[in-house]
């Protein structure tokens, strides 16, 4: 009896040191070659404090980004956070990251507000080894690892084909944007390029400042259709103004209009009809691709591992996350769950 | 005696079911969750066998992105293999492909020759359910998921500030370059564009053709040279020409040379000072990142199962992988081990 308890014994701590080797083995960091060592798979650990920060941290368009970067946490068993600055407020988002790097998580996530008032804690963070990769909104000159947005020329080059598809290659059509801020410059362009060069049947006949705002962009729509009542399409390069152009063709759908982003307002116009399409950013993909290149950086598993290039770009510079183009036929499955 | 071999037996048993169990769980197809059923974290199984396509097999230029993709499957614990056209030939790639598809891989990293002849052999893969990503070499209008490759443009962008750095932000330079070929006229538009918004006193004089040719790249530069005597500077957009034009260079390295990617005799002009700095592309990233995009799609981990929006971009749509420079400080690092 004696000698079965013994080899019972010996057999469960066997049994539990297996465990514990299978469970430690898959976060360990890397020595010479980090891959080797992976030999479970990608796997973090749970005390591994991966954390997202943004700004106006209660609006709805992050839920998505924030859904993407847990799905990944949860594929790679580690943690994750969600942290921001409530208002729109750049010494709130100063503070808020520095509370962050001050804990020395395992890396950040980061929406920036303004690059010029963060830049400097970004790079202090990644010259202390916290690993930081920016999405949706970047800081060009930082140190950050890397960038994942939308490549807004591109997504204005999309709004031009679907415009075009439309009004039928043909015809007049208008612009109402932010004139003054990068990322609506690009999606202004990519339009207006996209058409000058592809079809040259659809004339831009007015780009408008719309301020961000539903009245002022209804206003601007409304000159551009007195000067040229024949206009056949709008492209609203964000949302509030998609809206205000959308309210003054409520009862007249006779303009198409192309609109940004999926707040609800958005969507509701496009299920009745009053803007023909609108474009949904990949903020999963920004959540979801952050953490794993964070995960790649804490962990030691870049380029600068793999190939001992240690000036080299250890992660992909910037990845352009996509546009899904939403209309009235796949609109039900963009409403927030 | 008896009982002992009994418990022995049944303990034994007990352990291979959970080593078994342990192998087999991270590798399930996803149904409903499938991040919650990778709680392995990201772990395939050997059986699942990823394919690298490219042309021109036997290049130097592809044995980084290969070593990628390899790190890549040893982090996922996943088999791959790799296959090439032999020539720079567009059939053979065609047949090539066609090879690996009818074989049913769990996933095609694809470099491809020539859009037009290979969108249809991509687009029946993908119908098919065989995931494709392109890299470093894309077929905008295939139905594959995603394109990993070099930001020429932004290349270009980087060339233009190294050479700004080179020549003190004054003087003449010119570009010899590949005027037909679509990415090398990124790369000339984002030299040009960046010198003339952001270096008033740099001047563009040339752009000459320099087939890819040494000889005709070096005879290019030397009716440069003879037009401009007081010529700074000048940027090859691609290896052979930056060799030609280094040789004219060689005793006399009074113009400052950038040139493109990193095989054995540009390095060595770039240690030896005729060749100022060249450009390294992300190679070792686009195989990397190409099998961990096709791992999420062969497993459903994408953002469409995720959101539930079908007709969403599964993956990020472009990566840039980024472009480093190499200069004779860190030359060393980059020859082939």
């Amino acid at each position: 009896m004696k000698r079965i308890l013994v080899i019972y014994g010996l057999l469960i701590i066997t049994f539990m040191l297996f465990v514990f080797y299978n469970q430690n083995n898959g976060s360990r960091n890397a020595d010479s070659n980090p891959w080797e060592q992976m030999d479970e798979g990608l796997r973090g650990t749970i005390d591994e404090r991966y954390v997202m920060v943004t700004f106006l941290s209660g609006i709805e368009y992050w839920k998505t980004a924030i859904k993407g970067f847990e799905d990944s946490a949860q594929a790679l068993n580690v943690s994750v956070e969600y942290r921001g600055a409530t208002q729109y407020d750049v010494n709130e988002q100063v503070t808020v990251l520095e509370q962050v790097i001050a804990k020395k998580p395992a890396g950040i996530a980061l929406s920036v507000i303004n690059a010029n008032a963060l830049t400097d804690s970004i790079n202090k963070a990644v010259e202390a080894g916290i690993p930081i990769v920016l999405f949706d909104a970047g800081a060009d000159k930082s140190k950050a690892y890397s960038f994942l947005a939308t490549n807004n020329y591109n997504a204005g080059v999309t709004a031009a084909h679907k415009m075009a598809e439309l009004i039928g290659k043909k015809g007049k059509v208008a612009v109402v944007t932010l004139p003054n801020q990068l990322n609506h410059q690009d999606r202004t362009v990519g339009f207006q390029e996209t058409i000058f060069k592809q079809y040259p049947e659809i004339e831009v006949v007015a780009i408008k400042d719309g301020k961000g705002d539903q009245l002022v962009s209804g206003q601007a729509a409304a000159e551009v259709m007195k000067q040229h009542p024949d206009l056949q399409g709008i492209f609203v390069t964000e949302a509030n103004g998609g809206v205000g152009v959308g309210q003054l063709f409520e009862y007249n759908h006779k303009v198409k209009i192309i609109s940004f982003d999926i707040d609800k307002g958005t969507l509701d116009m496009v299920k009745e009809g009053t803007i023909s399409a609108t474009l949904a950013q990949g903020t999963w993909n920004m959540g979801y691709w952050s953490l794993q290149f964070l995960f790649h950086l804490h962990h030691n598993m870049t380029e600068q591992s793999a190939t001992d290039i240690k000036d080299g770009s250890p992660l992909p510079k910037f990845v352009d996350t996509g546009i899904t183009v939403v209309t009235q036929q796949n609109v039900d499955s963009f409403y927030a769950k």
